[in-house]
């Protein structure tokens, strides 16, 4: 199912007017403020959030799933969906691939409706946390840092495949999630998993063409339970060091232990040029993968304060990172559960935007907490939510991309063409 | 697959001499410490874990699972693995059923199987936390709290044929574990989805013969996200009590907030006459599921040491609670791991009833939390396994059920019955 | 020191016309909103915070202190403190004492200068937690829980004291929080413990006026550290209900183990009419004791709407329950700090306020986490700023409280009064 | 007061009978199983334990402390008293200073004095997270990340002086513990603040002799309670990689987030090179600083046996690193509660040299998590104490430390010395 100008332009028309009126009033008050507004709509209009392939279907746990229908049961369907999510926010222009559930059999065909959408292909995902019918050895044990090198070679050449599918289609970014570890003490050898799996980690760096980015995640614990291999960003940065310049390290909000501190880690692996980007999401217990935005707004905000202070200071564009959603809809419909991701993310980074550096710079080197504070809340406390809208105007979409979605039906018809009891490859 | 006398005798001959030498220095060691060894060793050979059917093949996480071959497929063959391990190490002479996975379709022929391998039917389970292929009306948003009562009413139906079941199979207890609960704030009314969930379990309450127990389990989080109905004991004792005196809270090892101290649960609920029972299980980070007692076997101890001590106050015995292993089996042989859990327990009750109970007191009289640290840490330093060994002796059972399931090569045996790809019910 | 009517126009004064300009544009779009205005400033402008007596001076750690001079040196100069306080916001029309820090010797000049300054006195707060240098038997080892019943004596006496001390000043309210507790395995009985707590209540709510009320705090953990007595909220609860009517449950913001859903706690207390009131603060780790509103706004927020959906349910006034900032200012002014705490409280409870209760209700009947979702956060992303500063503008206080705070030079102006090493008593 | 041989002997005599039997016995098991049992006694005989010099007290929190008299008042008592802790179990012959508590006047008499009671000097503790009574800088707002650059100054200055105290009594390693961090969102520029912590951590390297190594420890929070500048050891790695091959990562054990697997930090830092050695207690929420061994005994075995294994593949000894308690002793005699945790991290250190490494090693190469499980647990369940027994009375130490400190009533005799109110410097 495909949006059309005309139908945006129908959900626009009678929303029009309150929103000059709410914009008018915004935008004085942030040039007020000092606000280079043209600049800051520009930057909100470029800024993309990479959809992965595997998002658009109902998520589940492990003790089930409740599929709501209509899901995409190929790739053509899936860059369909996302195309739909792009036309609505124009922020949502990326894909993220993850093979083997989205192999791309005919690149060429898949570039052109790629270009047709207006979307391009970012990162694509390995996936050796599960085993596949045809494959020849299991992950039950791990992967990379297998003990066995035949485990090892396979994985390490299926990463290698993942790189040439990306290659075909124009990305340059392999993204490693690793779900090695061990349930047990005493399971593997804690060492030796870890060279094991750092010498498999180069093979795969050293595969990878010229150009290509490796970018390695951490997380703490599930699937593995008492200690996964690369559990945290000081053994993620460990090894991205020991790989070479093209390797960084990739943070997923939900992959830290109760209570961390993630705007700091984001803030250390800039100042060392060691952050590939972000997989978004929101959680309140462990890696629940809700929608971004829904439990800890502020967080994402502190978190992208760093983001846009640290590239500012390194003079490097946001575009220079990474940036995906990674969750699951388990309840919501999941390209609604993506509108509002995405709209989440992009608030955060306007409020980011627009606070006071010089004030907040001052109050940290007088060591003025209590005005440090004050700069940071007001950006926070400002309703942005007309700047947002106006950059959607100004790019063609929907001023309210949930609404107009409801209004168009979409699951309804997706649920027509595609059927009730569909289910997307993924989690 | 049967273990004979004889085979279990062929697995003893070879270490009985070591073994009635390490027995005689413990029971000499014990019996100077004061401890009754004879009561000690009668009680130990009484204690009875329940194997829930659920339990019996390779369990999974949302990301996969590897399955190793040989999963029983039916409720005869699952009896059959639990009659195996029963034989293996008398002390796992029940088995708690999963409705709708097991339903006994024959339940004369279920029984005299159970008479047969020496088994008994401990409390039978309900799952309104999956939508089952014919069911009318889907759990996606909640069970006995949902806002449609025509959900509720069925959730409330299923329970009853649940208990239904169980009373043909000769057990009285019913054990309810609700994943009810929300992922986002605001999703329901939670003041709400409480008072609809005491109203549901009340009708079943109702609906039970007069001797029948409820037992009901909290969890704070998984599978929901954000504000589980009944996410702690407080809650789950607030709606038993409401209930009535056949209702009691159960206690699920994994289901705590990081750093819950777990025995002081227990020990309010014993105090409070509210204690169910146990789901066994161990954890580092979440609800793990590993096998008990593989990362915090001294909690689990001073969790017995609670179980002992309330229920001796009461001058109860300890086959009024109910004691069952509920963990997932993802990496490991599922039944060598339940072999495993089974032998954590009975370790950490042994060391329970060694503790000189006197000079505890004794030290708590006097506030002297040095001596009171050394009179438990004593019990538990104690190395008790030879007593273990000693009372499946006595019984006929295995010197050491783990070797002798490998000497047996059980699950090849198992693997040449079933077959590679099994895949047996549960999660 | 008091600030003036005088002194506070002169700080409004400058900016009147910009906060007239933003609270009319806020006015209009609330009531196209469908807000009642007029009611909602008026809840705002009744809604009043405690500030405790302990809170007005530097605190600090185990690890030291820094003080930065000024602090008051008895009940009067706190008091003082306090009404400017309530001068800049008037909001923090109350106090609540802690004995046997603030011992009102005179109790009628203690009362004749709260009205002076348009204070009442909001619970009195009893302290176990310390040896104090003329007290008979210590608390090394607990106190209502001591094994000992002379030291448990003496604590009911104090707590009576305490209860004497407050009716003199005309509060009907004893907040009770123990640090009662145990740092190793096996340091005390943990049944007995906890009957022996309760027992003490007893004799504590026997002891009590008719009119008075009992609110009995909650704490997992510090500086108890391996078992508290009273660890959450179904403990307090428990007992509570044990006590009788009079008896109520504190929430402190701080006292949870990890990814606890407060408002949760909050939703249930209310339903069981069990809520006692609130000690405000925020934390990252654990019993941070932060400025509220400074690490968690949404929760805050969260928790205000359980709150004001929960009251009005009951038909009760928010003035029913007890309102206290409980926080240890170590790093910023704790005058500032406070001044910070009781905007982000009232931003919270405006927030709440506004919410679309009708919509959310219909989401929630509809099974819509979609539009739940959005209906909180549409009144959680207004900016309720203007209408914070308009409740303090028409009950004259000032329209910025920190700003006005700083060109005064308040600090300045108390270390002059009182000097530079002062150390308030507290924490 | 000092503990002689005679008053050794006395309470040895009586237990040795029954001391021998157990301890022939088990060596009798131990050589069954294949431990060299000569080499085992003298590995632990050799392993040495320091204790800090502000251990000696009774420790507090911020909310109040409950001395029990008799502590030591100046460094030589303190020295007395850590020379009676050795006499008692051999195994306590270092300490470790901590300035400016304990600044040595007259080093070459505190060198005899060391020498008289045969200790060594351990590493030398800097203090820049409180403010001394002559001190020209606060450190309110942090030491060696201040943005003043004459705070950071004086911090470098303290540590220069720290090495040079230490340097006279004869060791080469500083240990720094910073508590520099934020309280709140925005009160200092994250990387700004690590950048100059890296800065002034290089002059202080710098300005150390040319054998003296550097120690640097992280910490998540407390006292700072938003951002520590080295939350984790991740950012002490980062650090100790730039300033070179004398500095390394120490381990604190209640320094982590909740669920931190620390053994496997452990196992990382050996691997790198980078492990400095310990800080031991033990803990359930926080850096509760309990008695090491007294809540997680089975992770302290875990982390041994990463230590053993790890120095034993570097062929190291185990001297090589740093062995320090570093408790808070709040509610035991202060000197019992360090005999109880010298005792049980020799236990751990004594579970993990007799672990069937083999076993272990083979069960891993074939993935049987269940084997080598087993083959760990094997040496956790057996009952090492005769072990230590046996080396404490090879080296002519008590055969039961806490007793025998009981038998001669040292608290009695040190209050009677000393006084009952005394407070020794420290936490």
């Amino acid at each position: 199912m495909q949006i059309t100008k005309e139908q945006l332009q129908q959900h626009n028309e009678p929303q029009l007017k309150k929103h000059q009126a709410q914009w008018t009033a915004l935008r004085q008050q942030l040039e007020e403020r000092g606000v280079d507004v043209a600049s800051t709509l520009q930057q909100l209009r470029q800024f993309q959030v990479a959809i992965p392939s595997w998002a658009l279907g109902t998520g589940g746990t492990r003790f089930g799933r409740f599929p709501i229908g209509g899901a995409p049961l190929n790739l053509e369907e899936k860059m369909m969906d996302i195309g739909m999510l792009h036309a609505l926010n124009r922020s949502s222009g990326a894909i993220s691939l993850h093979i083997p559930w989205d192999i791309p059999d005919n690149a060429a065909h898949i570039r052109a409706l790629a270009t047709e959408l207006d979307l391009r292909f970012d990162a694509v995902n390995s996936n050796t946390f599960q085993d596949q019918p045809d494959q020849q050895r299991s992950y039950r044990f791990g992967s990379l840092c297998h003990t066995d090198k035949e485990v090892r070679r396979q994985a390490v050449e299926h990463n290698l495949e993942v790189v040439r599918y990306g290659a075909e289609l124009g990305t340059n970014v392999l993204s490693v999630w690793l779900s090695d570890g061990s349930n047990f003490p005493g399971q593997y050898h804690m060492q030796g998993a870890l060279q094991r799996t750092l010498e498999s980690l180069q093979s795969i760096y050293a595969g990878m063409p010229d150009d290509f980015l490796l970018f390695l995640e951490y997380k703490p614990f599930e699937p593995a339970f008492y200690a996964t291999v690369i559990p945290d960003w000081g053994t993620s940065f460990l090894l991205v060091n020991k790989l070479g310049d093209r390797a960084r390290t990739l943070v997923d909000l939900g992959h830290h232990l109760p209570n961390t501190n993630i705007e700091q880690i984001v803030s250390t692996l800039l100042a060392e040029d060691r952050l590939a980007g972000f997989h978004f999401n929101d959680s309140k217990f462990a890696d629940d993968d809700l929608t971004t935005g829904s439990i800890k707004p502020y967080q994402l905000f502190l978190i992208f304060y760093e983001l846009v202070d640290g590239m500012r200071r390194k003079q490097r564009p946001m575009q220079d990172l990474g940036w995906m959603i990674d969750a699951s809809h388990n309840i919501k419909d999941p390209l609604e559960d993506l509108l509002q991701s995405v709209d989440a993310i992009l608030l955060a980074y306007a409020q980011a935007l627009i606070v006071d550096t010089p004030g907040l710079q001052q109050a940290q080197e007088e060591n003025d907490p209590v005005l440090a504070q004050e700069a940071l809340q007001d950006a926070f406390r400002t309703d942005l939510r007309p700047l947002l809208a106006e950059a959607r105007l100004q790019d063609g979409a929907a001023l309210s991309p949930i609404h107009c979605y409801r209004e168009l039906q979409v699951r309804k018809n997706l649920i027509a063409a595609r059927g009730e009891k569909t289910i997307a490859t993924g989690l």
